[in-house]
């Protein structure tokens, strides 16, 4: 089911012949092993010799082998070199800090830095509130991990963690003009991390928590929400909640059904589907059921954490016990955050009709989307070579540039639940159907949409506390 | 002494009647109250009136405020807006982060974050080095303060010192390409920020300590050198010794000198003044005599610290004991990085001939300029209104550009004074003179012959090492 993609994608610079077959012989190569041709340029002709860079999409990195070894081994070929264009894109890092005021001259030097900014500094000594206006503060926003859960690699540690960070950052200023800087912590220890992420906040209007564990991720964010005065905000807990709730939403208006009488089971009860759970019971759902690798989480299961109690607690109304396949008899909606091939087909086909399937796990989901879809009415999946992407990149961006707009102090569901809803509405009626609930990542609409609404409701609930 | 400077710089928008007279009382009352016009600019012009963007440097925040009233109090005219150029250099902050690879499209998207990005983790998962080639760690410095030694303003705190920070961020990016980032810390524990140092190193291939206070500052730089494998660099200590020792070799070609004959008096024994005495020591100066703020540093003196004992070890071979003025007694050069107006022209008068006279206190120096320049055959301060600025700006970027190059994972004195004979070099026989002994702040020679210096000195030191 996996198909080459650019996340495996070679360049291989070859010597061939310069004969009239050349060329076909080449793409004829890369298509026999199963590699996909993206480019074939030629760099250099001599009259008994041409060198041809050849750009491909491969499956993995022994597939990319396969394909130079195929080249290598066609009469008269040479493989000169091959380029990991994946790789040569991170060379260097992908982000850089540049200046926004010139410094040409004497003048500049003498307003940017010594001794005019003595008067900046002194201004933000006396109200420090001036530094949202003088300062980075203003639009900076830290991507902190402590490199433990780091896409599905695991615990992979900070310098490791960093390409993603950095890839983050680099999404932030594309996607929503926000100033986004990686922390990566050469620690784990739940509350240096505390320490480190509080002193460091002068510096920050935001704290993009990222790819840290449970359950040390939960109190992580509980601590800084209650200590700083600035928004945290981890994105795999309420990114992912946040373009969950929106698809669901538009799912259940695809099948006409109301959130108020669904039964929905949750897979996976890390971070993610913990704060898919509690985000969703603010919508008020018929029943939410919850399951782990121990089955169907319910108050007399024993061994439960302060996490699992709650949710224990709050879901459940039958206190059901059972298997996550018991859980899926008579439910309207699945979501998966948890791990690969769970269930088949014949579990789909014991939920309700007019299915919902979120099977988000990465890179492979709970069931395979296509098994899914021969009984479920809507499948999304965390991939993007399948229609409905959940990605939460249709969140964060928004979400940091409305906090930051309204120089919000705490961010909590309102917020959430504001930046769900105008995802949602991105789509609609003349563009919603089963495989289109969310928009694309690339839809220039959905930043701003998120942006305004995050913005309203941090307005509102500023007004609300003075 | 002090002349109107750009630091202190207005914009005033005034409504004047359409006289052939307007312009010229506006000019001229600007420059009865003292102010120096820098532009005029008419914005609107009306049959009975006109409106004007006047321009103009002045002395401090009260003189600017003088000269708006001065214009205010014209017959018929009325000032709309007064706008300081200096605060609106700074609004929103100086530097920015931007993305350095393209997403336009999801090829992209998949390459620089997922799933493309996984492959990259995981290579430096294998290999943590890889980091220096695969992420912004290649090019990367923290600029890390407490906030308490801010310029002459003290300990203002790190959200304070922020547009300081920013300022020299944007300075390592205009002068030597790199990338630097503002880490303001609120703590001045210690412990807590040689803790989170180490925690934060992941993300950086060096660290620029700036501002913080002695003694602090030598516990902190001495146990990060030790316990991290990338260079750490207290600017107020090593930036200002290298460019002082810089500035004196080319002061005693100058008059004619051998440092193995002189004696240095050095005023302050703070982060700058300690740091001046350790670089001097290895050009084995004749002798040095420290002095701080209870005379002249000698071992019998009680009350020393571990710095101050180190010094009066290390210097003042004859254990002279007495008062800064007794010091400068016979000395052939003065090096003060201390407090305002220690001493008039009759103690320089007492000095070697062919004196030497840095007088670098900020913003008010040991001994005014001119008054020093009576006896003195060659003077410099740290002032840009006066020749022979000592400005940090000549030595940190082309440092870590070096270090950086270099990949270097230590740094040591071979460095700096490699750095500081390359800032000297700049210089040649041509242009050498007594109002000439270091080349200007914006001289694009400056930085690369540094770094060149630095990365040869550093590959020597890796190469001794191995």
């Amino acid at each position: 089911m996996p198909v080459p993609g650019p996340g495996y994608s070679i360049t291989v610079r070859v010597e061939a012949p310069a004969s009239s077959t050349a060329a076909g012989d080449l793409t004829t190569a890369v298509g026999r092993v199963g590699g996909v041709l993206t480019a074939f340029d030629v760099v250099e002709s001599h009259p008994e010799s041409i060198v041809v860079d050849i750009s491909a999409n491969a499956l993995s990195e022994n597939h990319a082998q396969d394909i130079t070894q195929t080249l290598d081994s066609l009469p008269g070929v040479r493989v000169r070199k091959v380029s990991d264009r994946t790789f040569l894109i991170h060379l260097g890092g992908k982000i850089e800090v540049s200046p926004k005021v010139a410094l040409r001259n004497r003048d500049d030097l003498s307003r940017a830095y010594t001794p005019g900014v003595a008067r900046v500094c002194q201004a933000i000594a006396a109200n420090p509130e001036d530094a949202r206006r003088l300062t980075i503060k203003r639009n900076t926003v830290a991507v902190l991990t402590d490199g433990s859960a780091v896409l599905g690699l695991g615990n992979i540690g900070p310098a490791a963690a960093l390409p993603v960070m950095e890839g983050k950052a680099a999404l932030f200023k594309k996607f929503a003009d926000v100033d986004a800087w990686p922390v990566c912590l050469d620690t784990q220890d739940t509350e240096e991390i505390i320490m480190i992420a509080k002193a460091l906040a002068p510096v920050y209007a935001g704290i993009n928590l990222e790819d840290i564990a449970a359950p040390r991720c939960f109190e992580i964010e509980k601590r800084l929400r209650e200590q700083l005065d600035i928004p945290v905000f981890h994105d795999d807990q309420h990114g992912t909640a946040i373009v969950v709730v929106a698809a669901l939403r538009n799912a259940l208006r695809v099948v006409g059904k109301n959130i108020e009488d669904c039964k929905i089971v949750v897979s996976g009860v890390g971070a993610a589907g913990s704060a898919i759970i509690r985000l969703l019971l603010r919508k008020n759902p018929g029943d939410i059921v919850a399951a782990d690798i121990d089955g169907i989480v319910h108050s007399a299961r024993g061994n439960l954490d302060d996490n699992l109690t709650w949710i224990a607690g709050h879901t459940n109304k039958e206190q059901q016990a059972g298997t996550l396949h018991e859980a899926l008899v008579g439910a309207d909606v699945f979501i998966g955050v948890s791990a690969p091939n769970l269930f088949g087909a014949e579990q789909v086909a014991t939920m309700k009709s007019d299915a919902v399937v979120f099977a988000l796990a990465n890179p492979d989901p709970e069931i395979d989307p296509l098994e899914a879809q021969k009984h479920a009415a809507v499948v999304a999946t965390g991939r993007s070579d399948f229609p409905n992407q959940i990605n939460n990149v249709l969140a964060f961006p928004g979400v940091f540039r409305g906090l930051l707009d309204a120089q919000a102090h705490h961010i909590d569901d309102s917020m959430l639940l504001a930046a769900a809803d105008a995802i949602a509405d991105v789509v609609d009626n003349g563009k919603l159907n089963a495989s289109f609930i969310v928009p694309s990542v690339f839809d220039n609409a959905v930043a701003p949409a998120v942006a305004e609404a995050v913005k309203k409701a941090a307005k509102a609930a500023k007004a609300a506390q003075s």
